[in-house]
């Protein structure tokens, strides 16, 4: 006896968002909620920055708000990472109602799944992959940081972490970030793999977990794989290359310390957002990478935005199957509908449209070098959360700017195109026309 | 009796260049083709900028060339403009042999053209074309420059800017490019007529001439006449509104010369490369929109370069045709072919990926400001030839980065690319697999 939803799916999650997003901003507004005066506009970016799971911070989170605030911040990072849906899902569940067809759409969009007598179960892993996969981070970084901090802190910062890693979130407690563990392995091994866990997406864990063999893997789970892989491992050696003489980043470490940070580096913008190195330091050419690597992202249905790992890959694989002249774009022994290229042309087209005009925006807006504008927009819509230094000065005007960035960049682009074009079913087969192109 | 070519299309277009710009850099490094010393990187690259119709240049053309040397680039660049293939097809009928089926492929390639029986005519028509066109220019440049500059300069600046502009490169025989003519209307409107008669390409004149009627024309004329009416008229409004109150760019001039300086940097970019004002004092929203427009360029089988207006359009139609769910990609009652899309597709990740890898070498190698170096990149592989000053500053590395582009850029990435990869002919057909994408 579920009530119908009559909205389309996209409809609600835009909805639930929005309404996650002003639930928090009245909690981060409550007096007890920080320790000093904190605006509306802070409010609404602090929650946005959370639910999107960003990390763009325009108070120092670690000072400026109480141990409520910093949970009320967790826990919309936990929502907003880990998804509506999922708990949609397993509320519904647990009420003991059964999913109605609706409810059924909105999860199958929600998780990029097709098979519905899944869903529930595929919900139901997920909260137990994500609850033990950051049990373990939780415990680890607690126990490693009671020394320094001691039982109370290191507890309330092993838990703030662990959300904020797994789910890519990029908040910390302190305005430096993690600078002062850029050598120091625990953290940054045990960091960089919950939001690598988290970033890759469940459904390759699931698939991991269930196939254990690469052969059995589905052609995304592959192609994800193999794309995570290429693109840390470039990634790592080109900063490593890059900035070994920089004094201001790895030139003072010890071998092993830059070998740390630069993998830290490599692969904090595909869409962690922490930092051990600061960002507005790095050379130029780093800082090049940086930004095709937070527009790249992280797995679909995961904790990461961006355009999406495997998006890039089939606009790669679109690209070398035209100059081979291949008839299909293929990979791994199987053809990628022209469908799938389309709608990644499509995501990329609206993805570069979008960040371009904010770019242009932003640069009336405000005034900051052309680089730190670039960056906070690409950062942004990309919910990644690394910033040059120009969300602290931002204006009012440029602080919506970010707050829409942020927004559509989790909901994801195609979700807010939804609204822009209503879909029409085509009666009239126009014929076809030769053109030139390029 | 004709010699049998055996080299693919790609190969002979390369060569052709290679040749005429190795033979160009001879010429301009003969003792009386320059009033100063010329390296053999500085002469490289100006014969590399003058067949490629870039028009970015490492030394001043009117005073560091004489009389010779000028005429040397203008011929260069005449010939690189016009494409060598009209040039060969008509040399061919003019030694009286018939052309043999693969100089026809050549020419098909080189003329976007697919009627092999019209070839001939077209390549008459666009010499005729070009030369009628460019003689009215000359005559109102010459004639109107003659006051200010007597007979016999006048008569060299007009055949030279008559060339530089209708052929799109951008090439001026002063360091201030057209500055000085900021608020002229007779320079402004001759200079901006040439260049964009020019950079629409051939194809779409013969149309209009031949059809005289909107209906009748082709579906490739329809998209690129509409969409370089939008793109200049929103880049017009856009820039006269951004720099109506900069006092380095319109903030000084006229209410008249305000909208004339406007048009002049709201169509130079697609691919002209003359300026009337200075470039690295723009606004940096100016900039940005600038660097789209050299970005999309001009038509295609044109003198400009560029990806091309249609294929930015055939992006945009894709895109929208996939939110709105319809099949197929449509525009003017015509269908656009999905190897279209496909081949639009490739030419821009390519053309992106050629950006990017060349604006993080060129951040490696040369110690610019990041806007600088990006715009640098952009106009040299749209062989569009503005610059906010770090052509004459570029390190050795720097300059063959940028040889290396203008030269891609005027060949066409797809061209380039073919060389990249060989096709195949696929035997086997792999099985569809589903695909998240985003
Ligand atoms: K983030
Ligand atoms: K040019």
């Amino acid at each position: 006896a579920s009530k119908k939803i009559h909205a389309a799916p996209p409809l609600v999650l835009c909805g639930g968002f929005v309404m996650l997003i002003v639930l928090g901003m009245l909690l981060l507004k409550l007096p007890f909620a920080s320790t000093q005066s904190i605006g509306w506009m802070q409010s609404l970016f602090t929650a946005t920055s959370a639910v999107t799971v960003t990390g763009l911070v325009v108070v120092d989170t670690g000072s400026a708000f109480t141990l409520f605030g910093q949970l009320v911040i967790a826990i919309l990072i936990q929502l907003g990472g880990l998804g509506l849906m999922t708990f949609a899902v397993v509320t519904l569940l647990a009420l003991g109602g059964k999913i109605g067809f609706l409810q059924q759409t909105i999860a199958k969009e929600a998780f990029n799944q097709t098979d519905t007598s899944t869903l529930v179960s595929t919900a139901k892993s997920v909260l137990w992959f994500s609850l033990i996969v950051e049990s373990i981070g939780m415990l680890i970084l607690t126990l490693y940081w009671s020394a320094e901090l001691g039982w109370k802190t290191s507890l309330l910062h092993g838990f703030f972490y662990t959300i904020s890693a797994f789910n890519n979130a990029g908040f910390a407690l302190s305005p430096d970030s993690l600078m002062p563990y850029v050598a120091d392995p625990v953290i940054n091994l045990t960091i960089t793999a919950l939001f690598i866990t988290g970033g890759l997406g469940f459904s390759v864990w699931m698939e991991l977990w269930r196939k254990r063999c690469w052969n059995k893997l589905s052609l995304y789970s592959r192609l994800m794989l193999t794309g995570t892989l290429l693109i840390n491992v470039i990634a790592l050696l080109a900063i490593y290359w890059i900035e070994y003489d920089n004094p201001a980043t790895l030139g003072a470490l010890s071998s092993c310390g830059k070998w740390l940070a630069a993998w830290f580096q490599a692969v904090t913008p595909r869409t962690a957002g922490f930092n051990t190195l600061a960002i507005h330091q790095l050379e130029d050419a780093t800082t090049a990478l940086t930004l095709l690597l937070m527009f790249i992202g992280g797995g679909s249905l995961s904790t990461a935005s961006g355009i999406k790992v495997v998006t890039f890959m089939v606009l790669v694989l679109a690209t070398y199957s035209f100059l081979r002249r291949d008839g299909a774009v293929t990979a791994f022994g199987r053809t990628i509908p022209t469908g799938t290229v389309q709608k990644a042309l499509a995501l990329t087209v609206i993805s570069v449209g979008v960040t371009w005009i904010s770019i242009f925006l932003l640069l009336i807006t405000e005034q900051a070098a052309f680089i730190d504008v670039v960056f906070e927009a690409v950062s942004a819509l990309g919910t990644v959360g690394l910033s040059r230094g120009l969300t602290a000065s931002l204006s009012p005007a440029g602080e919506l700017i970010i707050i829409i960035l942020m927004f559509m960049g989790r909901l994801g682009p195609l979700t807010l195109a939804y609204f822009l074009a209503s879909p029409r079913s085509r009666t009239i087969a126009y014929p076809e026309s030769r053109l030139a192109v390029g």
